[in-house]
């Protein structure tokens, strides 16, 4: 995998990507903020959500699923919340103005709720938690996605979304930062065994006829659904976080067969201000931390993670060595960008020879 | 177990707890708080929070852990936030008092969030967010307990608490309830196990030396610790939740030694009214409780059952039939009210001969 994987620089990925999407119709502040959420999620290692997506999102405004240099509006505000309308455009334009807004809000009240419909996708939901957490306060993230490929605890078929949930904290080493599927695994993950021929470790999904399976296959051509993480507990959280993020602000839900748009989020913000004070926060989240961080590893383990941890650490090192991208990922960039009819030389010509 | 097992009157076992708390010095107010909410634990099914506390509550206002009649203050408060400080007293009347002011503060704001700090155990954690719902808005509810007995994801030794989360929204049909501990299991069916001598049916806790055991004892006699459940997800959930529901609240986190406390949390209601408005959000959720429901089941299942579902159905039940207390719990309440001097007979009047 690793053999003649390209390892390019975050600040070329990030003008690769600029160029992409101005050449598709979108004002360059809006290309700025697209590119920078995609290289931000590689350089945080979730690959998932990184400048793969390039030639999707292009696709995407091809189909008319995105629209380049749509008009965000708010369409419903109080002065503790909103409701976000992206009118169709690239998710996080209106996820980021959506972290503005729930800081803003909060630091006015102490608390804000802001919420983001009709939008392609929205990147890596973690990105505004993260602006809230950077912000200094506490960011809740719950994300509704139009896809339903997960099934009930106790049931087969296909009912909700993998509904993400990120929630993010400051502390003086590095954030907090909860940011995950609410499915066993993220769809991505499979589709690699399915790729690869390979069985799943265990059973991470269940097949049309309701029996755990290993065979990704049953998913793909069989009508099989993702398994909740956590058996009963992460069913609940994924109706949870769908009732939140999808129904609450008017989207609706994956499985009506009416789901407004892509994706859908609320941000939840809360200023420590109004609750035991900014610092006291901060340090006792920085001694949490160390806490977790100090507890004897278990057999198998090398030592004891704390969520964000390996994110920050990741970008920490890509920044100064550069973002892996996969070859077929790679190799599929390069053709975007071609026909584009943009200048491959010239964009490329920051980027750093396998 | 179920031999010589009493049914008995809600009503009663009601009666049964105003007795006992007013006789330990509870004001009358008081007393039918907190009973009203073992007896409500009770009729959910969830007897782990039921009238089996009514002896430890007992204790605990001998030890001077709870104290009867202690004064419930707003020390901190915005137009949309609070902080309860329960004087050390029984956390269900801080909790009551916390619910009504975050459903005030949510009718007027859209949101808000209420913590409390300072109390005996607070019971069982949906009672606050069901009250939430009740009042036709989303209730989220965090809380963290004194008691260290969970292991980080990947580390041995007792670093969290079970960390409680729940998540509740009103439906046509039943409230949505999510309401479970972020530890695999509640302590409270480890020790079932223990005693009975049985192992696990698959491993629980994680035992000193930091190898998965499916043997309670590793964890009663030989300092092992709970796993949190679904792996790193739930780990990480667990984390937040005593970020939320400790530290943000100014209580601390229970494995630094010095929590403020047995329990505290952190409530937020959302009123639907600023989102998507009332009554689209109740037929949603119906809706979207159906289309769950008609899930056809996977192998090994009768049904896919809704969060909140099983509690609604008993509480139905039982209010007609009578609650089950098992006979050890039963025997150990009668010495409680023996103890004070309480009038047995006339408090068992209207219990239901087994």
């Amino acid at each position: 995998m690793v053999f003649g994987m390209p390892t390019i620089k975050a600040s070329t990925l990030l003008n690769i990507g600029i160029a992409v999407f101005e050449a598709v119709g979108s004002p360059r502040y809006e290309a700025e903020i697209v590119s920078s959420s995609l290289v931000e999620a590689d350089l945080a290692g979730v690959h998932s959500h990184g400048v793969m997506r390039i030639p999707y999102y292009v696709e995407h405004v091809r189909e008319g699923l995105i629209k380049p240099g749509a008009r965000v509006e708010i369409v419903r505000e109080t002065s503790t919340t909103a409701i976000i309308d992206g009118g169709g455009g690239f998710g996080q334009v209106a996820g980021r103005r959506a972290s503005e807004i729930a800081v803003s809000k909060a630091l006015s009240h102490g608390i804000s709720a802001v919420a983001v419909v009709n939008t392609g996708h929205i990147g890596r939901l973690g990105e505004y938690t993260l602006y809230i957490a950077e912000n200094g306060m506490v960011g809740l993230g719950f994300c509704t996605t139009y896809r339903a490929s997960v099934a009930p605890y106790g049931g087969r078929g296909r009912r909700l979304s993998t509904a993400p949930i990120s929630i993010a904290a400051p502390s003086s080493r590095f954030p907090f930062l909860l940011d995950y599927a609410t499915s066993i695994v993220a769809e991505g993950k499979l589709r690699l065994k399915y790729l690869s021929r390979e069985p799943t470790p265990e059973a991470w999904i269940v097949d049309a006829q309701g029996r755990l399976s290993m065979d990704p296959s049953d998913f793909y051509e069989r009508g099989g659904a993702l398994l909740p993480f956590g058996g009963y507990k992460g069913y609940a959280l994924a109706m949870a976080v769908e009732i939140l993020s999808g129904i609450l602000v008017g989207a609706g839900f994956p499985c009506s067969g009416c789901y407004k748009g892509m994706n859908s989020i609320l941000l939840i913000a809360l200023d420590p201000s109004v609750f035991v004070g900014r610092d006291v926060f901060v340090n006792d989240v920085s001694k949490y931390i160390e806490a977790m961080k100090s507890t004897p590893p278990a057999e198998g383990f090398l030592e004891v993670l704390v969520p964000g941890e390996l994110e920050y650490r990741s970008r920490e090192e890509k920044l100064k060595t550069g973002v892996p991208v996969e070859d077929e990922v790679w190799a599929r960039i390069r053709r975007t960008i071609v026909e584009l009819g943009l200048d491959l030389d010239r964009l490329l010509s920051e980027a750093t020879p396998p």
